[in-house]
């Protein structure tokens, strides 16, 4: 086990999964230090900073790597723990952003209105107190708000040699943006490509679910990870696991479409892991499980299907007990740090 | 303040909101102690009682009433607070229904497939031990959830004269089929005809958010509700409030607008509570609110956006605190009993 | 075979499908001359008068009946020809409305731009010429369109006692809003309740496929028609036939579920007239068939399915010849009136 | 002006837009006879060879291509038109695919059903008498269908460096699936990249609306294509123009979004086309508009909106009057061939 490090430099800094060229070379058992700029690419230093103007498309969402982990091979894969998400500023932004967001025209839902007003956030960042401090744009009132550091854009090379935008979720993983990918999670991601080359981004102070208003509370970060493989494990959408939940994953459109993936797939997880028959697997996610959105923002809307790990009892274990183990070992080296 | 009662007899069962005389006569602060069949109309008594079988279109879904409340008119709004709901019997049913659930063929996503088994399975009901215990159909397992019982159904009749099904949820409230209609929530309904007119029923020992499979454990229930009305206040879809939420409901086909209803309508509540404008109050919802499904199985789809109180602070106050005074009422009533 | 006339006045007018007494008792192989008022109730008189002002809702999108026709039962289809659909005056209008429309924030898409400008276009019908001439509402620019009188809704009373507003479409017809209902053409419904309810309106002189601002060119009409029962033959989704094409609608959202029900109805039809496995039969729409849109706007989206009669040859006839048969008494009844 | 030719060789076959070098460079005004391999890479040659086992994804849907066309730069526009389509075989082929077409479970509307069966189509294909024979696979019903031969697959390369599958229709084309692309029709697509990258595939001998089964009659073709630019003219997303109708698509899901933007596109071209305010054209477009399906069974649904030119006048004109001078070359070129 080596610990490594990936700095936000321009040249670790990219704009797509697929076709880039490693950045870094991990192993199985690494730690890596990623460190990651915020989805405006650190542009917007005030609330008079408009995105719209102070980016320029496509140099939106800039993840950092990719990342090449060794042993990675087609129909295997790639596990990634989240040790660790902390802010890099005191502060971070938020914003509107013309014609994106869910209760906006945008350029799919096109309407001939015009866009909402371009609007930005800052909140103070209070670590130690672990908040957010909201200050409205027109009045005086303010609010705390809890952080809950989290990346929107995590994800790997997709399949079909297609290079697919930063900002779009789908089965390589990408842009999400569900706060359920915070410290303390595992993410499964199926590989397609040698090395699986991972990237990640977009990391956000806290968000609420669906990201209503097209924005989280965007920030730099400084991320612990550690990878592993699992060989000759597939996973078709991307998994998540918690020391409480298993979670299956959808991004598409419409949003009932990303619900039946992700629904699907946690039936299809739940009936392997316990050997429930298909019928059954459904019966039991039916009832136990939570469906809490992820974003009905992006180019793909992201649903997660939650299942609690309590439900099936401890004898049953994912990836063979992949998170338990990652989780041990992020402990180890957060402790010994 | 009276303490009434609607039992499930055959002559207080509709199967549609609207189009119904009134079956009970309550006003303002009165106790009702409802008595609800489960949608199956009791039909199903054991697994080998296929729904599609032992039930007649459209005698599906049965709700208790409709009860009229005095002084609710048109422009008012009706409270509803969920004191208690208490299984009745120690047993319920969950099943599968040819062409309903989220992961087949329906008759509006229709497809060329023959329809997915049907399938009953028997929840055994422990109250004293709060759980339900799920037995596999094939195979031996066995597995406890915990009991957390709610309402699939309740709602008035709706605007414009319609009748609606009682299986179709929308501005009028119905089959919204979310958790979060369980004891010690208040529901808020838009008034559309004189007394409103709320039926209630379809209550569920619990469900899983999504309610994929199109059940959940559909069980017959005793349920005590007080209703009381806010003159002059409008309220265009069904808005929830627990202890700790604020809650807006949306529920239309596809999702994404279903989503857009409810975070619309919580976006304007909160703006309207607080002061803040329209864009602030979308950041603070877009950054602090939770989005589950509903459900994904209904002739419409239900979301539910959710604000914890605790954000705004303690100076913030709904209906005019029309929740809190419920709540009191609701543990008086309980504990003098 | 009676002619029978039901005018337009205030008592024969009704705002949804079910849930009225019969304004008029026909018999099938009768000819009904039926007057309709435009979806304004005739409230709109010149550019200035605003449908969102003149009109109050629930009172829009009137239609005539409902009509009982003899003999037909719930499992029969109700066949209705449109004999001739003459607009009654020389002119009529189309509008934007607040809210409503397939590019604009709606009710149900909820977003937080405001309305679009509501704003009236009065069209010049010159019935000789067969056209109708528009005038931009900004600027000197004029053109003219080709007559094509079409009626927008017509349906039956629904199933389950449901009472549904005329401006919705579904399984029971209502607010289709597609050019196929034009004269020439035979409807097939299924029958829900005795009698089957017939009520028709929302004539327009013309309109595109999607009917993307909303409304047509909205007119009153005098409209003749003949009806007929097809006993014991089900027909779960309003169908069309015409000399040259039979049809199939689905009136649901989203509008791909829409597409599904009419192609699913397409193939299923076409197997039964043709003798073709459902994968054959599917084969022959997928490659043969047409699918316009019927409209974007409405609380339900409209898709039609088309197969052209050639494709099958001569010997393949949808109802047992009902089309031929009416086609034929409409032209009789024409020719000697 | 130059005649090209570029064949479907392996060399000259590729499966995504974007990530490839140029096969062949052209000029504007250049005549292209372009060699396309069906669907199937022309693996399917009997009834018995099953898509999903000759043929191996991500290889599918072959392109022929990318042309770089030279003077092509970003904010361009490329013209495209089609002289002549014409099947290379004597029979061509149609099937339904596992998990793929409108009335079948997909990978995206993902349900728990096995995928409906697999099954091929031989069509004979009889140019002279311009019809392709259709032969049930269960019984022996046989019906002719009309030839209309077009291109399911043409395109651009995307925007932000993007390389997305052959089968995915977009704002760079793609994989329409459209019958309006036909011979005699120009497309225009914006530049992306420098020399535009086009490449087209996908021949149909003809397709319904919507391509339900998820094929149309898949056929090879020698294609006659003229390609030109028009400088500092951008073209959000594919537009067609025929002698008879301008038509704008949009290709996303749900297929309501689709029509959002091909409706939103054909409002502005004919508001910049005319003068016409942004509410005076919608207003035209929605009374004289026609909105066939192109696909719902791609990674995107496609919308086609038309407008007949007739209605406009004979005084406006698209692009400058591109189309009509590239129907001159055309007809000249194959006069003089």
């Amino acid at each position: 086990m080596a610990v490594l490090a990936l700095d936000a430099s321009a040249d670790n800094l990219t704009y797509s999964f697929g076709g880039h060229e490693p950045r870094l070379h991990a192993s199985p058992g690494d730690v890596i230090v990623v460190d990651t700029e915020d989805c405006f690419g650190g542009a917007v230093r005030t609330v008079d900073d408009l995105p719209s103007q102070v980016c320029a498309f496509p140099y939106l969402n800039p993840v950092t790597g990719p990342i090449f982990v060794a042993g990675a091979e087609v129909g295997d894969t790639l596990a990634v723990h989240f040790a660790e998400i902390a802010p890099v500023r005191d502060y971070c932004f938020s914003s509107t952003f013309p014609h994106f967001g869910a209760l906006t025209t945008t350029h799919q839902t096109a309407m001939l209105h015009d866009a909402l007003p371009e609007l930005v956030w800052r909140y103070d960042i209070d670590v130690a107190r672990g908040v957010a401090v909201f200050h409205a744009r027109q009045g005086d009132f303010a609010l705390e708000l809890p952080l809950d550091p989290m990346h929107g854009t995590v994800g790997v090379a997709p399949a079909a040699d297609e290079v697919i935008m930063s900002i779009t979720p789908g089965a390589h993983g990408g842009n999400m943006d569900t706060p359920e990918l915070r410290a303390g999670t595992t993410v499964y991601f199926g590989v397609n490509v040698p090395g699986a080359l991972l990237a990640l981004g977009d990391g956000h102070c806290r968000q609420g679910e669906g990201e209503t208003c097209g924005t989280g509370l965007e920030a730099a970060m400084r991320t612990t990870i550690i990878v592993d493989v699992l060989k000759g494990v597939e996973t078709p959408w991307p998994r998540l696991e918690s020391d409480e939940f298993l979670m299956s994953t959808g991004s598409v459109r419409p949003l009932e479409d990303a619900f039946r993936i992700s629904q699907h797939d946690l039936v299809g997880w739940t009936g392997t892991l316990t050997g429930l028959s298909q019928l059954d697997a459904m019966q039991v996610v039916s009832q136990a499980g939570l469906a809490p959105v992820g974003n009905v923002v992006d180019t793909n809307y992201t649903m997660v299907a939650k299942l609690p790990k309590a439900v099936l009892g401890p004898g049953v274990s994912a990836y063979g007990g992949m998170h338990a183990r990652m989780r041990a070992a992020a402990a180890h080296y957060l402790a010994a740090r």
